[in-house]
């Protein structure tokens, strides 16, 4: 397996290129009785599908997924899921002028470099396009982990650039064109992006996800520590340079006295720690945040070198993201879903025994 | 598996308490051939011990470790090496007052919710002793990929509390008692560390860590990238709550046309990606940054909570390091050693054939 | 994971019902730079397909592959490779009888008690139209092996019912309608089939499989043998009962003097072992046998019971094989094709330094 | 992982030669609260351990097994268990002779082409000594199963060359030195023993393995089928040459109307099957028979080659078992504990949920 499945119990395996014919993906595990349907995923596939404002790139996809086994009279069978996403904009011959040279911070040199050659179309497999069946796959996880343990998973951008959201607001977030939750930064965040696109420069952001209701338990020391898998699955995702859980790294100029999430019978008196204690969850909200960089598909020249090492400049052409931190808000929570899901079914498998008549705190 | 395994071809597996009776680990998957013995892995076990400065805690081990199976006339067989270390300074009841009570920002109470009891001598498996096998199992990898491949893997303190290092010089690092490269801090480091300890309390640190001469290729696409899986061994260390790859958190506020790392004939322009495009190794120094919590066991009191739900008060008496961060660096070094060294071999296994005439650009 | 892939480095995951919308495979970790097309899977999916004589079912599905994803400009580039099938001649209502009842010596009872229900539509996932998928992606390990490593691997019918090859004759297997290579033995067969049709009953056989040309040193000690791997992707086929390496069960009544196989600077003076010592390839031919089971559907009736418990009497009127064994030739080479492929790429992984000098015995 | 584990869920990893200074395991998974201790693994260790008849290899070693983790206050804690074994009869020098040989029939030849090297004490990692880990890692498993479940696991020897044992009286086979559980059969055992142990030859055996009380649900289609993962576990032990479930090769010859397992209301009417149908247990008694291969280390010479490639003839002095299947039935039931326990962990995982009110046939 070359890296292209995650989970342990409950398995995600994608395959697929930017260009290509179709996106597929695996999910194996699923227990079975989920009352599914292409309608539980296509909700989220909206969400981060491109092409619905003029913040992310023009390629049209539909992003139309189909259930193609695993699923019968509408419940899931306990047999893998098989999902396809067909692409129906491909366009890869903007992409032959690339064939020969290396974006500056894109995958096409380690790619040449490791296979020997590679998919230029866009980026093939390393075009985050490869992400829209992780959003697929995290829905069933999603619909799973709210339905038997009211589980809900939750994301938002939290920073775009010099723009910092101050305020929380679920419905503010839901009307907003950048995962936005507090309504009265749109209006900044609006006129960044359109400053930024004449520009045609690109900007970093950050994207901040959460899980309330998760219950104590969850997560295997040692290497298998919820944050350590959690922080994997994340990291995994296009663009991100870094991944906190809880405070992060305020935690670096914190006191102990100040970090240690104190218990009273009536609740933790705070969450530095994330809802993650020793690498398990202790019931408190999950809160991950990551760092995603500035997209280097840019319309204004950088320095390169072709495939025969010879100096070049590069100009991007094609349809891209100024800002790939804007869609990546339903990618975490797809990605948060899945880790909580195989957690949750390890935690099950070994620990079934246990009857804990021990203090619950949020 | 429940945990306590990390890599897919150079597999780690560790046990032991901290107050047990052994710790031991077991290296799956080395290649054949290579010299070792127990004398190199000795050093950096050493500079991983407790108890040699004020400055940490003062438990006393020897952390000497044997080598039980796997090299045979001073070789590696290719076959399993097991490793072990005696605990050896155990004093489990200074842990008896601590059975029934939950420390607040320990692993206490989630393990109690998770296995329904626990091990509450000195944290058990949660403590950070555990750590002991990483160092010994990394430094296998680290000598592996040092004499086959030239690759350095090479850490240090670059933040603790509100001191931040400003220039590297490993020499200087050698002789800190912080892990600390820059010697103008040193005198720093100690008062500020003499205060804390003084005050009962305890601080974050940030540890960096890098590794040079990697080749481009390593690193799996897509969910087994190199920093996704550098990100998940490096959280998985005890405290840690960041891991950024590169410039990590930075990236949010930066600009495409400052981030991407220009390429000319002559080399990168710059190493903002940490040496990391696309989940693949680029050739450049692989960097990351980790953020260590300040450790929560305090001579200062906190409110928790006991087994029965009841408001205490809870004073940590037992031993205990004021910095867990300062002992950090061995740990994240092995820790990449491990990840390196398995996606070294994953590299080698598919990608055999491939005989890569490119420019190789540092 | 819940159990639909095999292999470590190079995975097969499968999904698909048998009376679904379609069959998938995603095959990751093949080497980069392969040549491949459908054209090269379709040879070995037509030889398992069923329909093309009256000794097996009369259902007629093209079985017509797809490579949707991790093959650009005619050759693999190392991402994962998307296969599909779609069902073409479903005909669930001829299931709907079965769907409260349990067919004896089916997977119906087993599935209702492990998933709570089951997609009754032709055993759904538990039917033998699942390896149609193995047999697809087994082609490309095949082609691998063959074209980097000159591995030839090939099965045919050793026995069925009463009827026992006597000689080995490629040819007159390409020519057989039940993959038997003793011509001899061809008229035979059809006169049992024939009579056995008739009757409405089924019968059992034994296949064997030989892999030529591998090299020493493949399969990894201790669990991972290679005899042990082979063992389990053959018995994971439907309907298997008993896997034999070499000699298999003759050896019970074998004295070691008789069974070891003596080596002479000419090579070996005979392969009792098939080809694997300790686990490991040895350079000899691999030989593997399997039995596998007479069907269990038949037109004559059968006591059972239905999901009240209730005593009934079953007959199975829809289309099936009356002798499972024919079509597994070509899914018992795939499945031995995979094993191979896996750990040529395990071998290479940790062995890549190993230059070996030493004689290479046949 | 090269190889060294086995289970998914409940993990065993083993460690050590038959000559170096310990064999290790690491049981990583085990549910909490389990009371184990070393006396309840001794009993098995002492059923396998060498040297208790004339009929088996001289070789003293009291395989006394030490607990060094996982377990606290007597009980399981759910993290990961350390088992250890020193060994104290190693002489190595027994062996020197063989350092530039390969015995015929032995893995010398592949480890050498492997590994480049191999230790030849012995058979190094080759050697069946290693199964002494497996024996007491599958006692924990076997005490869980037997506790939580009913499970219980027995094996014994059903044919030793041409001697076919033909009643099982459980009684019996506690008084048998050769675990055979037809008393009528013991005289002719020791006669043709004594024989062979002259002559200086050695012998096949089948073993037979069986666990009753099993519930109907566990294995895991379609590659994980509990008959496969079976077939695995037990071709793994040394000198294992072929695995049958239930009928096994029998079925080759049998019609369908006579393999069907029939079920009423009262139960099934046969077990031709051996209690696992679709990959999935039946609730029936789980039965598989293993052949194991004679050993060849003989005192009677054979024709060989040594690292040069010359001709040799090869004699083995040292201790070894004139028939290692009779030693082999305590490993092959603690492989078939791991393999169930791994099932029912991953069963448990994925169908938490399932509430069956099926009726469950015997």
């Amino acid at each position: 397996m070359s890296g292209n499945s995650i989970g342990k119990l409950f398995t995600v395996t994608t395959f697929g290129e930017s260009h290509g014919i179709a996106l597929g993906a695996t999910v194996d595990g699923c227990p079975p009785g989920l009352e599914i349907s292409e309608a539980d995923l296509q909700g989220d596939l909206d969400r981060r599908k491109p092409g619905t404002s003029r913040h992310t790139t023009q390629r049209r996809e539909a992003d139309q997924v189909e259930i193609l086994s695993g699923v019968f009279e509408g419940k899931t069978t306990g047999t893998p899921i098989g999902l396809l996403i067909k692409n129906t904009d491909q366009r890869s011959k903007d992409y032959a002028n690339i064939a020969e040279t290396y974006r500056p911070g894109h995958a096409d040199y380690v790619y040449d470099h490791k296979y020997g050659f590679r998919d230029y179309r866009g980026g093939g497999r390393s075009s985050a396009r490869e992400t829209a069946m992780r959003v697929a796959a995290g829905g069933i996880a999603k619909k799973y982990l709210k339905q038997q343990y009211g589980i809900e998973i939750r994301g938002y951008l939290s920073q775009l650039g010099p723009i910092k959201v101050e305020t929380i607001d679920w419905a503010a977030m839901d009307n907003s064109e950048f995962f936005c939750p507090d309504a009265s930064k749109e209006a900044e965040l609006v006129a960044y992006m359109d400053a930024l696109r004449k520009q045609g420069n690109s900007i970093g952001a950050k994207v901040n996800v959460m899980a309330s209701n998760v219950p104590p338990g969850l997560g295997e020391p040692i290497f298998d520590r919820l944050d350590a898998e959690l922080a994997r699955a994340l990291m995994s995702i296009n663009a991100v340079k870094g991944v906190e859980i809880g405070d992060g790294f305020d935690c670096v100029n914190s006191k102990g006295t100040d970090f240690r999430d104190e218990m009273t019978p009536e609740g933790f008196l705070s969450n530095h720690a994330g809802g993650i204690l020793g690498g398990i969850s202790s019931g408190q909200d999950i809160v991950a945040s990551i760092a995603l960089k500035p997209t280097s598909s840019l319309h204004l020249p950088g320095r390169s070198i072709n495939r025969q090492g010879e100096a070049i400049e590069v100009v991007t052409k094609g349809r891209h993201d100024p800002c790939v931190g804007i869609r990546a808000t339903p990618i975490a929570e797809a990605m948060m879903a899945i880790v909580l899901m195989d957690h949750m079914l390890r935690h099950r498998a070994q620990n079934y025994d246990v009857q804990s008549t021990l203090p619950v705190l949020r």
